[in-house]
C-alpha cells in the first residue's frame, strides 16, 4: 500500500492530540484511504514540555524548517499558529518545496491564503485548512464538495465559541461581562488572553475565508468588525423583553452584485435557529441555489474537534484528491465588489442612558425624524430615584450610516450620561 | 481539459432539473473540477412527456441499456427509481461495464448496495448515492470525508420531510391525520401514493444506508419500523401538555457492541434541537469521537435539493476522486451484531382509552407493576358525559418487550375501547 510521510510541526494541545490520534488510528485510516499516514517527524518549540507523550528520539527534527527540505516528507501539518513568523516561513517554504500542507491557522490563511494557494496550485500540492474555520464543523469540505453545485448567496452564523459562551452565560445567569469572562477563563472556555475571541477578529478571519470560498473571490479585507466587550447586562435584558437574544454573528452576503462582510453583536429572535444555539457550539448557515438553506452545527474548537478536521484534510491528501485550495483555480477567482456596510439597510436597537428631565425624549425623537430613521418601538425605563432613564428604540430598516449619524449626534447632547449603543437586528 | 461523458437515464422532475442544471452550469463545474461534464445521452420512458425540454434528437438513446454498452459513456446517472426492474438492470450492467454510477435510488442501494459496491470496487469505478439519503443534506459526503476521522456511536434524526410536515401540521393546526394528509397532497408535500413516506419504509432505507457508512458494516435488514398512521390529534395534544412533540425519527446506535436500528414515532422534548425542526426539513445528528455532536440540516427532497446532491457526486467523479462506495473496502466491511430492540431499554408514552368505571385504573397499574414497568407520570382524562376516559402513562426506562407485553395484556381487557398506543420517548 502507498504511504504518505507526515511531519507535525507544533505540539501544543492540538498537535499532541493529533499525534496520539494518528498513532492509534493509522490502520483504519489506511484502509479508508488506501494509503498509510506515517508520522515521520515532529517538532516543537519546547521539547521539555512534551507532557505525557513518549516520542522516540529519532522523530524529532533539529530545526522545524528541515521538514520543508527533507526528501522523505510528503505532508506538513502546521500547528504553530500566527499569521507571521515561523508559521508563515514554514508554510511558504513547504509549498515552494512541493510538500502538501494541512493547517489550522486561520490568521495565516486569512492574510496569505491567496498567495499560498497560487504556490500550491503551481506545484500541484494540496493546501488544506478545514481546521481553521469552526473546528469540527466540516464547513469548508461541504462548500468545496458536498455543496459544490450551489451558487451561494449568503453565509452566516456563530463562528466563535468563547464569545457565544460568554453571551449565553450573561443571558442565563444575568451576570455582567467581567464576571462571566473570569468564570470562562477558569473553566477553560476563554484563553488567558481572549482578545481575538472577544473583539471579533477571530470571526473576521474565519468569515474572510468562508467568503472567498462561497463567492469564488479573492480574500478581501473590507469587513466591518465589532466585538462584544460593550454589551452589558442591561442590553441583554432589554433585548430579552423584546423577544431577542444577543449573539456575536458573522455575515457575508451577496446583494445586487456587492458583497458585504460584517461581524457584530446582533439581536436575533429567541425562537430562531441561531437564537437557540447556546454555549460553545458553532453553527454555519448557508443559503444556496439550488439547495436552499443548509445548516451545519458542531463543536468549533478544542483539540478533539480540531483533530477531526485535520484528519479529514490529511485523508483527502492520502486519497490523492488534489483540489484547488479555494475550490477554483487562482486564475479563475474573481475580484468582486466588496462594499462597506454604510449604505446597507438595517433595523437596529439603540439605547440611550439619559438624565430624566423633560424635553429629552422629544429631542431624541426629533433627531430620529430629521435623519430619516423611523421608530418601530420605543421603551423608556426610568431608574428609580436616580434621576436617570434608559431609552431603548427599535428602528425600521434604514441605512447604516443614518443609524451611526444619530448615535453621533445624540452622543454630544448634555443629557447623555453614557455612550449610546447601536446593535443591528437580524430578522431571520 | 479532460471530459467525462454522461448519460442521464430517467427524466422525471429530478432528471429534468439535473439536465437543465448541467447545461447551464457546465463551465463553472468544469473550472471547479478541472474536467468537463458533458451530457451525451438521455433516456426516458415516455419521450412525449418531455415538458418544456428542448433536447436534440441525437441525444436520445433508443434503449436505455445502450448507455451501459456505449464506449463513449463514462458516467451513468440513474433516475428511474425502484429496487428492481429497469433501475436494477441499468446499475448492475453499468458497473459491470466499468461505467461510473450516480444514483438517487435509496431502495436500490438499501437492497443491493453491498453487491453493487463489490462490482464497483473490482472495476475501479465510483458508485455514488448522496442523493439517496436526505436530498440536499450532504450527509454521506460528510461521513465519508469531512467526518472521516470519527468513530461514530450514533446517527439519528428526521429523514422524511413528508411525515415531518404532516406531524408538524397536526401539531400546529390541531387537525387530524386525514385532514392534514389531504392538504399535503394538494400542496405537493405528499405524493399521490405516500405510503412509503408514511409507513416508515423510506426512512428505513435511508437509515440502513447510513448505518453501514457509520459503522463500516454491511447493510443489515434487522430494523424495527413503524409509521405515523396511528398517531392521532389526542396523542399530539397529550404529548404537548407533557412538554413533548411527536416526530418520526430514525435511530441507529452502537451500544455494547450491538447495533440497534429503529424507525418509529418518538416523543421528543419541545425544547430539543430535533423538536424545533418543523415542516419538510431533514436533520441528521451524528455523535462521533473525537468530533462530538455534529448536526447537518437542510432540504431533504425535491428536484432542486436532489440536484445539489447529484452534482456533488458527479463532481467527485470529475475530479477523479475514486473512493470505496461505503467508505471502506468491501473486504474490510464487517458483519456486526444487529440486535432486535426487544431487549433495549426505553422510557415510553402509553395511552389507553377505557370505560370510565371503578377498578380500571387499579387494574392497569397492577399490570404495570406485575410486569416490572414503573410509572413516572400518569394522567387520567375523563371525556365529559361520555363514560370514557383516556389514561396516559409515561414510564421509567424498561425493556421494550415489557412495554409490548403490557400493551398486549391490556388490549384484551373488556374495559378497553380502542387499541392502546405505545410511543417511545427520546431523552435528548
Amino acid at each position: 500500500m502507498k504511504k504518505i510521510n507526515i511531519a507535525i510541526i507544533g505540539l501544543g494541545n492540538i498537535g499532541t492530540y493529533l499525534f496520539k490520534y494518528l498513532n492509534k488510528n493509522k490502520k483504519i485510516l489506511a484502509k479508508k484511504n488506501n494509503c498509510i499516514p506515517n508520522v515521520l517527524y515532529v517538532s516543537a518549540k519546547n521539547k521539555a514540555k512534551k507532557r505525557d507523550l513518549k516520542i522516540s528520539k529519532k522523530l524529532w527534527l533539529k530545526n522545524y524548517l528541515e521538514a520543508t527540505k527533507s526528501k522523505e516528507i510528503d505532508l506538513i501539518v502546521e500547528l504553530i499558529g500566527g499569521a507571521e513568523g515561523p508559521a508563515k516561513k514554514l508554510v511558504f517554504n513547504a509549498l515552494k518545496n512541493k510538500k502538501h500542507v494541512v493547517t489550522a491557522n486561520k490568521a495565516l490563511i486569512a492574510k496569505y491564503g491567496d498567495k499560498l494557494a497560487k504556490i500550491a496550485e503551481a506545484n500541484k500540492v494540496n493546501l488544506e485548512f478545514e481546521a481553521s474555520v469552526c473546528g469540527g464543523v466540516p464547513v469548508i469540505r461541504s462548500l468545496k464538495e458536498g455543496l459544490i453545485a450551489n451558487k451561494i448567496n449568503k453565509v452566516y452564523g456563530i463562528f466563535n465559541g468563547t464569545s457565544n459562551y460568554i453571551l449565553s452565560s450573561m443571558t442565563n445567569r444575568n451576570q455582567n461581562f467581567r464576571e462571566v469572562l473570569a468564570d470562562a477563563k477558569k473553566l477553560g472556555y476563554a484563553e488567558a488572553n481572549p482578545s481575538a475571541d472577544l473583539n471579533g477578529s477571530d470571526v473576521s478571519d474565519k468569515l474572510k475565508i468562508l467568503s472567498s470560498l462561497c463567492f469564488n473571490s479573492f480574500i478581501n479585507n473590507n469587513i466591518h468588525v465589532e466585538g462584544i466587550k460593550n454589551i452589558d447586562k442591561d442590553d441583554i435584558n432589554f433585548a430579552s423583553r423584546l423577544g431577542y437574544k444577543i449573539k456575536l454573528l458573522g455575515f457575508s452576503e451577496l446583494l445586487n452584485n456587492n458583497i458585504y462582510q460584517r461581524v457584530h453583536p446582533t439581536l436575533i429572535k429567541k425562537s430562531s435557529y441561531v437564537g437557540s444555539i447556546d454555549g460553545v457550539l458553532n453553527a454555519v448557515i448557508i443559503d444556496g441555489d439550488p439547495v436552499g438553506r443548509s445548516i451545519i452545527q458542531g463543536e468549533g474548537a478544542g483539540p478533539a474537534a480540531t483533530t477531526s478536521a485535520l484528519v479529514s484534510d490529511i485523508s483527502s491528501i492520502l486519497r490523492g484528491n488534489i483540489k484547488f485550495p479555494f475550490s477554483i483555480s487562482s486564475k479563475e477567482r474573481k475580484k468582486l465588489k466588496f462594499k462597506n456596510i454604510s449604505e446597507r439597510n438595517f433595523s437596529a436597537y439603540l439605547r440611550f442612558e439619559v438624565l430624566d428631565k423633560s424635553g429629552v425624549l422629544s429631542n431624541i425623537t426629533k433627531i430620529f425624524s430629521l435623519n430619516k430613521v423611523s421608530i418601530k418601538r420605543l421603551v423608556q425605563n426610568p431608574k428609580k430615584n436616580k434621576g436617570i432613564s434608559s431609552i431603548v428604540i427599535i428602528t425600521h430598516e434604514t441605512k447604516d450610516r443614518y443609524l451611526n449619524k444619530i448615535i453621533k449626534l445624540i452622543s454630544n447632547k448634555a443629557y447623555i450620561i453614557k455612550n449610546p449603543k447601536l446593535i443591528r437586528i437580524d430578522q431571520n
